[in-house]
């Protein structure tokens, strides 16, 4: 993604695309006094798209999403965290359509102009008296400015230590295009909790077809590539919304300038990626895999995913120690083709295999680099010129801790 | 596996079947004074089989192993723990050659008598004066007396607590066959360290192909059924021996009694892999998960397994939380095709979900059956009439501990 082709608005949020206002509020289905209700509202009808979790039991919210986009246009996404309607028969999709038709009625939308999100614990009902007063509230809370967008990213944390957002601006036929996002990740304090979430605005003009693309390849490189356990949510979303009030013409892959508007978009989905896997539950860094050389670009991501998800890896990476014998043993087991015989491998700046041979190393240089916040692991497999990035984190004692602890 | 098909042999051990002696010696691999080189040894040549590891990175003993069975015959296997032999290129498979050559020399046997096994670090060079010396020194140890079969099952053990035998005795055709094995499982001490070796004896007379189809066929059912942090081993190994001294007619698929020997083979294994699972790095306690109603038993299998692997039922269960939001997640992720409306859980003798809804549950009843030492988990998918059993453990503290410490 050349850094070029867009750049960055550092103290952007979603609500820098022209056209979008955002707002949260406390509504009581968190047990602190945090945020726990948010909306994200376009002023116009805007050109959606959305990706869904895998998992077999999706969460009521997922199925009234799909039935509101149907039409590829979007009004407006209400997002409740501390309960994720998840496992919750046919009273749960009653209580999601039911906050689908409040948000429409209290902000005079039609209903299939509202998508619906949800986060928190799997298998309780919502208490929807506390979901329809805070809807009834929520109209004076949004806002067009930075502080509708901050109470908004506060309202989709359930465990998350930081929020994550994103904000770049793009050329587009001569017209500025901005584009942003927001996103919570899978830390859990509260076990059954593990929901990614992530919102995109942007005020350029696209085709329906064109925005839907773009979401499905991006999600396969940023936060397909991500692995905080292993597990896969019920409820995991992503739902990019597109104003058209940037006034470019109309935006699709033939359009010239289609690559800054996908490596803008790529870049900020690859940021708020980045920012879950680095907040994960009890994670002390980030690390970063990189795998070249393999047979295609498929069987590369493959091999990093598995090295990040390696719990024995990720231990090691708690423990700052350059244990590569952990990673050449997660290349081995990730199914793909690889030469047994051609592996190199460093950890930062520090080359520790070369053509599967080990390399003398200064261990206490090795340390020193484990000990910072972001570890790069490199595999260069030397078959071929498929590559991939995949982000994770370290195994903490704090992971245990959070997800050990009895529910309460 | 019918009970009355066998009788479990309770003091047996690899030795117990007629022919095999078995012994071990600390020659320096290990850094404490425990056994690191053990020796099983058959007075016949015994019909002989292995499974391997399916990482591509196989260490250089495996290969030797192999080109061993090709003729489908052994008389003796040797064990080092200590080092793993495994990513040290030509050097490495010297050594393996070189340790079989002795071990032949010693005790009077060709080279292609002989099998190759080691577990330990991985991608340093064997100290192979003291592999020798060892060698030199076995033949005093090897007995056909249970302290033979104690000192080998020392010699295999790295970080395991405890050390997993079984026996059983089976009728075939009139006469009694003794079935044996030994195992060491996945636990880590030191890191890089993670292998399962398993040793099987018996003086059945059997067919090759007989033998090798039922090692496979048994060894998917058990050992393959079993997980710790879903790291496969470079040097993963279970190698069979039949020595056919109990004199029976040659067994096959078609004999009277291969049911009988197959259930008796099988219950070895099985109490083999459920002490690994239970020994696992850091583990409390056993898990045991049961998939029935799959569409067939390898989807059973396979939604069993990310069960029993995912990281958040394993810490769950570490907090005695019966947490089954986790596990309908980890069914819903498993890729194999599942109706989200008629799922059954039951933690123990607790249902908590029925065709999908949760169940209101005594949490103190499940709190006390939870901080028990074993755990059944069964999930009834109801859309066919497959099913599996998988066995893992808990995710503790301890694991994170072990596998962060640094390599010292």
């Amino acid at each position: 993604m050349g850094e070029k082709l867009y750049t960055v608005v550092e103290d952007g949020s979603i609500v820098t695309p022209q056209g979008f206002r955002a707002g949260g509020l406390h509504c009581g289905l968190k047990k602190t006094e945090r945020n726990d209700l948010g909306l994200v509202l376009c002023d116009v009808p805007a050109v959606s798209a959305a990706v869904y979790t895998t998992n077999a039991f999706q969460a009521a919210p997922l199925k009234v999403t799909r039935e509101s986009l149907v039409n590829g246009s979007l009004r407006a996404v209400i997002v409740n965290s501390g309960n994720a309607n998840a496992c919750t028969g046919k009273q749960g999709e009653e209580d999601a359509y039911r906050m689908r038709a409040l948000t429409a009625a209290r902000f005079d939308l039609a209903e299939e102009d509202v998508a619906v999100a949800s986060t928190g614990v799997i298998g309780e009902l919502l208490k929807m008296d506390r979901v329809e007063s805070g809807i009834a509230a929520l109209p004076e809370q949004i806002h067009p400015a930075a502080e509708g967008a901050e109470a908004f990213s506060q309202a989709i944390l359930t465990t998350d230590l930081v929020k994550k957002e994103a904000c770049v601006a793009v050329q587009v036929g001569g017209k500025t295009v901005t584009i942003a996002g927001a996103a919570k990740g899978s830390g859990m304090i509260h076990p059954n909790m593990a929901t990614m979430l992530g919102f995109m605005t942007t005020d350029a003009t696209i085709s329906p077809d064109a925005l839907q693309q773009l979401l499905r390849s991006t999600t396969d490189l940023t936060f397909n590539m991500i692995t905080v356990d292993g597990d896969t949510s019920t409820n995991d979303m992503l739902v990019a919304m597109a104003s058209g009030l940037a006034d470019n013409d109309t935006l699709t892959p033939e359009h010239p300038d289609w690559e800054a508007f996908a490596a803008g978009f790529g870049y900020v989905c690859q940021v708020l990626a980045k920012a879950i896997a680095r907040d994960g539950e009890g994670a002390n860094r980030l690390i970063e895999v990189r795998v070249a050389g393999a047979e295609c670009d498929s069987d590369a991501q493959a091999i990093a995913k598995t090295i990040i998800g390696s719990s024995l890896v990720k231990s090691a990476m708690f423990g700052a120690d350059a244990n590569w014998g952990r990673i050449i043993a997660a290349v081995g087991r990730a199914g793909r083709p690889v030469n047994p015989e051609t592996v190199d491998i460093a950890i930062g700046p520090i080359a520790v295999l070369e053509q599967s041979r080990p390399l003398p190393f200064d261990e206490e240089a090795a340390l020193a680099y484990l000990q910072g916040d972001t570890i790069h692991i490199d595999v260069h497999l030397h078959t071929g010129s498929g590559s991939a990035v995949a982000w994770g984190c370290d195994l903490t004692y704090d992971y245990v801790r959070i997800n050990a602890a009895y529910r309460t």
